[in-house]
């Protein structure tokens, strides 16, 4: 499935909250025909389409080829790329939803947070081509219909479970004509665990800490100690998997979040919205990896069941 | 200092919240002159003393044989008793607020939680007799000078380090007539960290799980082999300070709770009334003991680290 210059790629993005919308407007900048799946805000978005603001970018107008409420209304031939922006949470049931759009030769491409996230896609679709992506970037949908862009820098990118393959190249012609600077990385794998070990240690350490900041959860008596025997314990997971991660990479990572201004991570406002937080991906996942390898975890697991009565006492509506 | 029955020992209670107006009510009912020193409290306890609400008791009214607004106020010989009911929390200096009426022979009740909590009063009163007592007790400030009492086992009590003083059993005899059962406890400081093997694990958990009570806590996934990693690093705290708690404790005390209705601990409380939380003495404590005896307490560090920083937001006021 090497497209000629001539060929339009149909695209079909199933998930319309911030990411999907941003990389949806960039491969529909590249004049491919992107499909949207759009859920909560499908009236807003059929009929206006999605307003993308932005300081850096200039505000923009992002209108679909077609908007539809979910895969069912997928019309005509299969979609070449099937891009994935879900969350990955409980109840939503990413291998069911996509069904209707997997044709034999869609490529699936998972924009997605946390470890291990692809297997079960790969187990439910074995002969489909998966491209694992890693976004790095600040996006939030505002209102409905409304995604409002703060920064970013690029988009890695490459084939579950590992190297490059053309469509995946081709995938980041389409990006980067759209505006989106595109790493391309041979062991994607290896890339999901050196970004959850960031997302892993202070995604839920905010949350806990009751929605503290990066500076102040890292300047609180013991913060950064925390920080440290958490990212450990997923150094030692990262290599048990074979994903070892460079012995340096705590350290940049704890200096790079000091010298950078103080802000909530994405959990972090997750939760302060009251919206699902994405702790199977990124927290259940590594443990299980741990479980698996025989990894003690003590300060991963305490996290994990702080998180989870956590989300007893929301569900209850106690907090 | 043994009281003949015709003397009438003096007692200076300090601290005017639900445990000092309870225990000091009791030795008031015994015919000691009980004076409260009363810091926030004290226009109107001065004036009407402390209202205390009972099922099982009965309501009754606390007058003081005097009401001070703190020790340097104290009239008179030396009291023979200096019962201290504060929270050992940061900004409290304990010992400095008690100074002005620590005589010679005054002999200093500690009705605090925590381990640990007597070295400070020890060092810096070094010659005075130190009573140590754990109260096992539900009373609550629920307004200025009115506590609710719901329901009390005993009081132990047994001298610091260890031993049982004849002045020990004399306040013991005296709290008996007063109406509060007591137990005689030659090992006091053991008794203090069997008490924490549930103080140090349900208290600070609950706080963290959002205020989750006691059956949604241990029913959350992992949240009971939470409390028993935290049980766990207690129990080989206490041995190596030589304070061995029986092995089967922790079930004991699990079994217990699962069989209690559902409640939220006392620090939960404290927590959702936004008022101090005894961290110091009950999670700083246990942990600098565990560093001092070498025993690594990843599960313990985790809830400090976190307790510490939902102390920074709330401080700030963010939460």
């Amino acid at each position: 499935m090497i497209l000629s210059p001539d060929d339009t790629p149909r695209i079909l993005v199933l998930g319309s909250g911030a990411i999907g919308c941003f990389y949806g407007h960039a491969l529909s900048k590249a004049r491919a025909h992107v499909t949207l799946v759009v859920r909560t805000d499908y009236p807003v978005i059929k009929v206006h389409g999605v307003n993308m603001l932005s300081e850096s970018l200039g505000d923009q107008l992002f209108v679909p080829h077609d908007v539809i409420p979910s895969c069912h209304s997928y019309q005509g031939s299969y979609p070449d790329y099937l891009v994935v922006a879900l969350k990955v949470v409980k109840g939503v049931d990413r291998v069911e939803m996509m069904r209707p759009a997997v044709g034999p030769n869609t490529v699936i491409v998972l924009i997605e947070n946390g470890v291990e996230i692809e297997n079960e896609i790969h187990d439910a679709y074995p002969n489909n081509q998966i491209i694992s992506a890693l976004a790095f970037i600040q996006v939030s949908r505002i209102a409905p219909g409304v995604v409002r862009h703060y920064a970013y820098s690029e988009l890695t990118i490459g084939n579950y479970p590992g190297d490059v393959s053309n469509e995946c190249k081709e995938l980041a012609r389409l990006l980067e004509i759209g505006g989106v600077p595109v790493v391309l990385n041979e062991n994607i794998t290896q890339g999901r665990w050196q970004k959850v070990l960031w997302n892993a240690s202070f995604n839920p350490v905010s949350v806990l800490g009751g929605v503290i900041d990066t500076l102040r959860l890292l300047n609180a008596p013991g913060g950064e100690q925390l920080i440290r025997h958490i990212m450990n314990e997923v150094m030692l997971i990262a290599k048990a998997t074979g994903n070892e991660i460079p012995a340096d990479l705590p350290d940049h990572y704890i200096e790079l979040t000091y010298k950078a201004p103080a802000y909530k991570n994405s959990m972090a406002i997750d939760w302060e919205r009251k919206q699902d937080i994405e702790v199977e991906a990124i927290i259940d996942n590594t443990i299980a990896a741990a479980h698996r390898e025989n990894i003690p975890v003590p300060y991963l697991e305490t996290i994990k069941a702080l998180i989870h009565m956590l989300q007893t006492q929301r569900e209850l509506g106690l907090i």
